[in-house]
């Protein structure tokens, strides 16, 4: 289904590309070292006669914008720059607001870009503007943390946090171009290069078996960088994409791709989004361990896998428990009513990605809050 | 290609039906008096197991609401209201914050309705919302004005204004029903309905003469009510359909339906959006008239059909020149500046719709500034 192909022919390992086919709506996905100075060419390949209008944050301005403007420069292309604080903070009403504002008083026009340039929180805000300035602008993403280039930039997930719960308010918005330069990646801290591999370990977990193996053997390799790390990006890309062509805008298997996801963002909620005790991945990581000791509990999973990828995720540095979070210890009322007020919650009955083992996940659509109750309780009591 | 069809066998007039014909999206537009009476079952047979977020302003909350809701209980359906300041400063983004919410906070879901329940504001920032909360909810429009019935709550446009413009921020989010009740009308003050009249006559000006000179012999009817005015809002309903199947994103033909909308919505800006001095459908009056004595202005269309349509218009009580607007005279920079940043702008040169008569107009990318300049100091020197 998705093309993967090597391009160049004097390089040994060239960009690798990986197509999600939407009809119309298709895109290519780039991945490779030293994109960003491509970044002018590959642009203007995609939309010819755009204008372009940066959004990024802070720390990717400082270590990288200069080098994104001079590519853009390269090659005639009119560009503007936003720069908003880094942080979950910004997925914010206030901070959209000011990019929409921004880009109308930039004068940008409905054929122009809007250019998604750092991590998962950037993606999602100038992804949503972009799709909500005169009802829908071009967008590219080009993705500067391990999350974003695996995860968030792909697929077309936009969106702001409520003051109720995480991406609640948000837009399907598919990009034209998503450019995943992998040697930014070099300037990132271990612990946000350890959060993104997080959500990599989930496309093996959700039905790629061989995938996990794969990783369990070489994750040093894909920490160290090189073109293990490259693989390791190319292939979570490729499995989102097959996720994503099946079903674009998530009314059934798109789901899968929240094993974790209602554990963490609960997570996450009562740590009130407080990066310095919890990040995304990092509470992705905790996610999946509690789905699948959370199937080990119900009898549907083997213990012995859920011990697997506890090992395989401590090794990496990534948290597996709630104990794990520094700081107070959440409670378990606050964490059923964070899941409750998530949005893959239908009717009562809560949504939750099941699993009967490793690469073995599905959806289950009516699980029972006490069940969930009486496993935290249990976990929280260890 | 629209199916219009006369329900009911008992009444000799039962309500009309239009269908929106979009593939998957299609949907209905129901045309008839007593419409809200039949809303609850209507909804369910559309959407059977939906919660109802009810969104209106304060003025059809106090004339209408509580029939509505016994409609609604009269099938079981659950339902919440959000009561909002009526006026188009109620299209802001704290106002959309507001509903949007209010919407999370009453544990509404994606398969829920938001139910815009009001006039043309109601319907943008209540469907504007029903496009984001959780990426993306379900929507009914009940129209409550004659603008909201024949333009608004069709074609799928939401949105808010931003302060540099209107409908600068949106979506495309398409209704899955629009119930007009045309019986709600007759609490519409006079000026309010002629204003929603401007958007009718728009319709015969664009390509349906035959139209404009049966509005031009029936306009006494229609104001008085009755069959007239049913097929009126039935035939101006039919003729978006047809522009909204042809082009639902805007990307050609449906800009035509912005006929006098470039110098309305300027005209709008210049007055700061004050309700006492010009309505949007004054704005359209006064635009139509403007685009028409513009196109005589350049030679490509005959005077004696601005001529007819000022005729028509000032008849029924609507403003045709900028000088009908009360208050201070508007200024031709300032106008010329909110004609450049209204959306419909391409590169520079400024895209209008433009007529060679009554019924014939079409979109012209081209248009110099410089003789818009000319045409408007023209028109303010009389």
């Amino acid at each position: 289904m998705n093309a993967e192909r090597n391009e160049g022919e004097s390089a040994p390992r060239g960009p690798k590309t990986i197509t999600v086919p939407l009809g119309e709506r298709s895109y290519d996905i780039v991945i490779g070292p030293g994109l960003i100075d491509e970044a002018g060419t590959r642009i203007k390949n995609v939309l010819p006669h755009a204008r372009v209008a940066i959004v990024t944050d802070e720390n990717v301005a400082r270590l990288h914008l200069d080098r994104l403007r001079i590519a853009l420069d390269s090659e005639g292309i009119d560009h503007n720059a936003i720069v908003l604080p880094a942080g979950e903070k910004t997925k914010s009403y206030g901070s959209l607001e000011q990019v929409v504002e921004a880009i109308i008083e930039g004068r940008f026009e409905r054929g122009d870009i809007v250019l998604a340039f750092g991590g998962g929180v950037i993606g999602d805000v100038a992804g949503f503007a972009s799709a909500i300035v005169r009802r829908g602008m071009a967008l590219v993403q080009m993705p500067t943390s391990l999350l974003a280039q695996v995860d968030s930039s792909v697929g077309g997930k936009t969106g702001i946090n409520s003051p109720q719960g995480k991406n609640l308010v948000g837009a399907f918005h598919q990009p034209s171009l998503v450019l995943a330069d992998t040697a930014l990646l070099d300037t990132l801290l271990p612990r946000e290069f350890a959060a993104g591999y997080a959500e990599v370990v989930k496309y093996g977990l959700i039905d790629r078996p061989d995938f996990f193996e794969w990783l369990d053997e070489n994750h040093r390799e894909i920490f160290a960088g090189g073109t293990a790390r490259i693989d390791a990006i190319a292939a979570a890309c490729e499995a989102k994409a097959e996720v994503v062509a099946r079903d674009e805008m998530e009314e059934a298997s798109r789901a899968l791709l929240n094993l974790g996801h209602t554990f963490g963002h609960a997570l996450e909620k009562v740590c009130r989004y407080d990066a310095a005790r919890l990040v995304h991945g990092e509470g992705v990581a905790i996610g999946v361990c509690l789905a699948h000791r959370f199937c080990a509990h119900l009898g549907l999973a083997p213990d012995e896998d859920a011990r697997r990828i506890e090992i395989h995720l401590s090794a990496v540095g990534l948290p597996t428990r709630i104990q794990d979070i520094p700081g107070e210890e959440p409670k378990v009322d606050d964490l059923l009513d964070a899941i409750a007020q998530d949005k893959k919650v239908s009717r009562g009955a809560l949504t939750f990605i099941l699993t009967r083992g490793i690469g073995k996940a599905y959806v289950e659509n009516g699980v029972d809050p006490q069940t969930v109750r009486g496993f935290l309780e249990q976990e929280l009591s260890q």
